[in-house]
């Protein structure tokens, strides 16, 4: 007989394969394809493994990897929220808090609980860790952006101060990364692709 | 100035985007689309995480989670091997090993470094970071191919001793997983869905 804590998790790995599904809304590096939340979750996790070494403080860099590989599976149910949407503020929704509570709790008792404090932190983007894997997270789509020639700025009409306001938290997890972001910040008002 | 080294993994970063283009055979669960290899690398580490008190052996789980995240990078170069190809056989072709030192060889010297180093214990198989590794990249197509009606095994006419000859690896990694998954083969043979 399966145990019915394997049967639980299995569950759960079924489950989550629902997020290649949800479209973001910004795109691959040079490509004209919206990025998918498994995808966007694997970039994360590489970029916080290779670049821990940027953090502010030391971080416990397994718990950033966990944070950044399940911080969108509540959008299963919750749905994907633009980063610059002005109607819907993406932070803990009751919708995503729900989602947590249903998805996570697929799993066997302790370790629902387990990642439903991490996404919970990742989410109240406190401790160092949450920091830094929200650093990860605001980078990944800048990089997108300036490989796409202004990508979701110009398809949505973003304009600089929105974006710098967005990504300014990078430095909260490093100053080194957003050093490096706010050039290219600049770099794409000089190249015209974001409007100041 | 942005220094050398952060230059150097923004590349890598941007390299490995081209991961999402690569096309598995197998399709995701319950869907007629094939997974690509990012999606494939971001579901293996969650499944690592969430199946972690399985493996027969305590795990460092943050270099399991790193192997599966990297392991099919090398991809990007030398393309999807089918576990079923009789043609060619998978483990470190010479293609691979190619692909390894010019991708990760982006990073800066001591990251390259580290990176092929897991890259080739993944491929190596022998420590039980890599046996465990190795039972989640069996263990999830076999999820897919049960959740979609055979899937590659009916699509590309694989029996049953073939399956099994390439699962049972899965038990070097963890038995009680194992156990699971050889009652999944056999169930599927009950069903119809893999020939004996």
């Amino acid at each position: 007989m399966i145990p019915e804590s394997l049967q639980k998790q299995i569950a759960f790995i079924k489950e989550i394969d629902k997020i290649k599904y949800i479209q973001r809304k910004t795109k691959l590096f040079n490509s004209d394809r919206n990025e998918n939340d498994a995808e966007h979750s694997w970039h994360l996790a590489v970029m916080a493994i290779v670049l821990a070494g940027h953090a502010n403080e030391a971080v416990d860099i397994l718990k950033v990897v966990k944070m950044v590989l399940i911080h969108d599976i509540v959008e299963i149910d919750a749905g994907d929220t633009f980063i610059y949407d002005t109607q819907k503020n993406h932070q803990n929704t009751a919708d995503e808090r729900l989602a947590a509570q249903r998805i996570f709790g697929l799993l066997p008792e302790e370790q629902a609980r387990e990642l439903i404090e991490i996404w919970e932190e990742f989410e109240a983007g406190q401790t160092k860790e949450a920091k830094f894997a929200k650093s990860m997270d605001r980078l990944e789509p800048l990089l997108q952006n300036t490989s796409n020639n202004g990508g979701t700025w110009n398809e949505f009409g973003v304009n600089y101060e929105k974006v710098y306001e967005k990504k300014k938290v990078i430095k909260e997890g490093s100053i080194s990364l957003w050093d490096f972001a706010e050039n290219l910040i600049d770099e794409s008002v000089e190249k015209g692709i974001l409007k100041k």
